[in-house]
């Protein structure tokens, strides 16, 4: 018997995605090491952390020799950071893929390369693009920064042509450094993610597709497998699988999709484990923390298969009272540890059952308990 | 929104228990800190970890300010250590459970007292006493030390009555400091354990039976639900119990039980979260870790019913290749982060599965890519 040594999985962000991923790669063996610029960083409550910001070179030198592979919790890592850690460590996935989903005209130029249809899209880099967008779109449509947004952040609804003006005093400032995009505003019938893995060697798997709703641009609720997508399950796993290819993805990534007259849109991509993937930590065989470790340190994939259903509610700015999600039979309670704040996702409550019927029964029983009933009810109503 | 501040469960031992309760304690918001002598304790890599030995009063006072609740990963803590940790912090479970479970003789004594037969069983102090409790029992006899004994150590198997004189050589000289025990040796028809939790106010649960095979003293392999128990889990839930009510027990803890002539005998009882209740993390609703941590911290208890059926696996002294396990359908690694020893717990596996013919297929062909047959065999017999 010799002397093992564990490998260690580097995360650059330490919020409640490395946490999550920290609290998988344990089991397999695997030590994680945490970046962050915040020395209350959530995910330094199950592992290392290292305090730095993403130029200090110095310490992402001595980060890089101490691990074996990196990845991510952010997806905003600034892409000379990924590319010059990337050329002293393993990087997955790949600086470029990176790239791509930082930027929203990439990412759905991408998009319809692979054969996935998105709302139509211009860039703007100026007033007057804007003005050229808005009559080649039409309105509503939607203003957006072409990197660096996320949860709803960086974007303004443009409702009527008029809007114009306000659209560019929000955020034409962020025109030069950031980029601009103009997307129609597509009124789909419903929110569906793919969530799906990619190892080293090119096994490729996917979640059952879920149901997603937003309530101010962030995640509320999720329902997995999300009920009658029929044909839409196969076009969306061979979606992701041209796509993860093309990039040479490996690990974890998520397209959010619309609905619309039945046929698929791409909205974005998120290059990383993602909050409508949570379910998969109790709903599913093996979930997307433990699959991201596993890719991305070169081991053989689990299980995607679903256990049953699951509702997954988000907690944002604060946590409800935990004892009626403790008390209800097969919910599963996620505390990420933060101090609260508006708009701040601090925590998750997944309840999984065998049928629609009795997840029903649990959830809207556990909403009710948790006077969080509205935010239950989109649930409920794709349930029955 | 005000300053939060999360519980801190404070854990004596920092072996791979410790580390399972950390990973269970992380979702529900609950902090670890550990304390063992070990530098490399592997609790210490899920998190903080405190040096110190068990009469370092110094190290042990500040621990004691640092955390909220303290439990045990290890049952042999000195039961002066306990009573003084608890004259200062709440720790569960009492320090007198764990001074009963810590001594065979109060231990099988109490088993009596709560109605669980027990084999014949008899305290020796001296040579003479060995005597006259080989006269009363008789040969095959187990020699065990009262106290400080687990996974087989500190005993010896007396098959006639002229090994006293080896049985004396070999454990004689703990007679006076731990204390001696003669148990008649059962021919069991198999052995059982049920894993139980109770609440600070007295709810209290226990999981479906688990059916354990051992090799040479320690746990090889498990399967739970035990197959065909009929009236012996509710015989088993009553024993147990009334036994937590007697002791006023707070957390979880495993009766080893004898199945003999369809009765049920008590063996001996583990006040900690138990190596045979290691299936319940994906084989039950709630994993004995998580309820340990919901108990101690004064929280609602989990569901602790079975999904399917789940075999697991013991990993003793190294760890297999990961590859076949991790290939497997809903089968689950647990790799403690430990360097490899003989005789020593390194890790386990589980495989779970719907029903008994798509566990025993499962369970079939891994143990086959492993080279592990004759580790799998006796549950594969009880599956089929």
């Amino acid at each position: 018997m010799s002397v093992r040594k564990q490998p260690v999985l580097g995360i650059l962000g330490g919020g409640q995605l490395a946490r999550m991923l920290a609290l998988a790669a344990a089991p397999l063996g695997v030590n994680t090491l945490v970046v962050d610029s915040a020395a209350d960083a959530c995910a330094g409550q199950v592992a290392p952390l290292r305090l730095a910001d993403w130029t200090d070179y110095a310490a992402l030198e001595k980060f890089a020799a101490e691990v074996d592979v990196v990845t991510f919790d952010f997806e905003n890592v600034p892409a000379e950071t990924a590319h010059w850690l990337a050329e002293r460590v393993a990087v997955f996935p790949d600086p470029r893929a990176l790239a791509v989903a930082q930027d929203r005209l990439a990412e759905k130029t991408l998009f319809r390369q692979c054969g996935l249809q998105t709302p139509a899209f211009e860039a703007v880099d100026t007033r007057a693009d804007l003005d050229r967008a808005l009559a080649a779109i039409g309105a509503p449509a939607i203003l957006k920064t072409r990197r660096l947004g996320y949860d709803g952040k960086g974007q303004f609804r443009i409702k009527q042509l008029a809007d114009a003006d306000a659209a560019w005093a929000a955020l034409g400032a962020q025109a030069a450094a950031h980029g601009l995009i103009l997307e129609a505003f597509v009124p789909f019938e419903r929110e569906l993610s793919v969530l799906a893995v990619r190892t080293r060697e090119g096994d490729f798997r996917i979640w059952p597709l879920t149901q997603n709703w937003h309530t101010d641009g962030v995640l509320s609720l999720s329902l997995a497998p999300a009920p009658e997508v029929g044909a839409l399950q196969q076009r969306a796993e061979d979606l992701a699988r041209t796509l993860a290819e093309r990039l040479g993805y490996v690990g974890v990534f998520a397209l959010e999709l619309f609905v619309k007259d039945g046929q698929l849109l791409g909205n974005e991509m998120a290059p990383r484990v993602h909050n409508s993937g949570h379910w998969t930590i109790e709903g599913a065989v093996a979930s997307q923390f433990e699959n991201h470790v596993r890719a991305v340190l070169g081991l053989p994939l689990g299980d995607t298969s679903a256990h049953g259903l699951s509702v997954m509610f988000n907690w944002i700015g604060d946590l409800p009272d935990a004892a009626p999600v403790l008390s209800t039979v097969d919910a599963h309670w996620h505390d990420y540890g933060k101090q609260p704040r508006p708009g701040r996702k601090v925590g998750h409550a997944t309840v999984c059952a065998a049928d629609a019927q009795s997840l029903a029964l649990r959830v809207a029983a556990m909403a009710q308990a948790l006077k969080r009933e509205t935010q239950a009810e989109p649930g409920l109503s794709a349930l029955s």
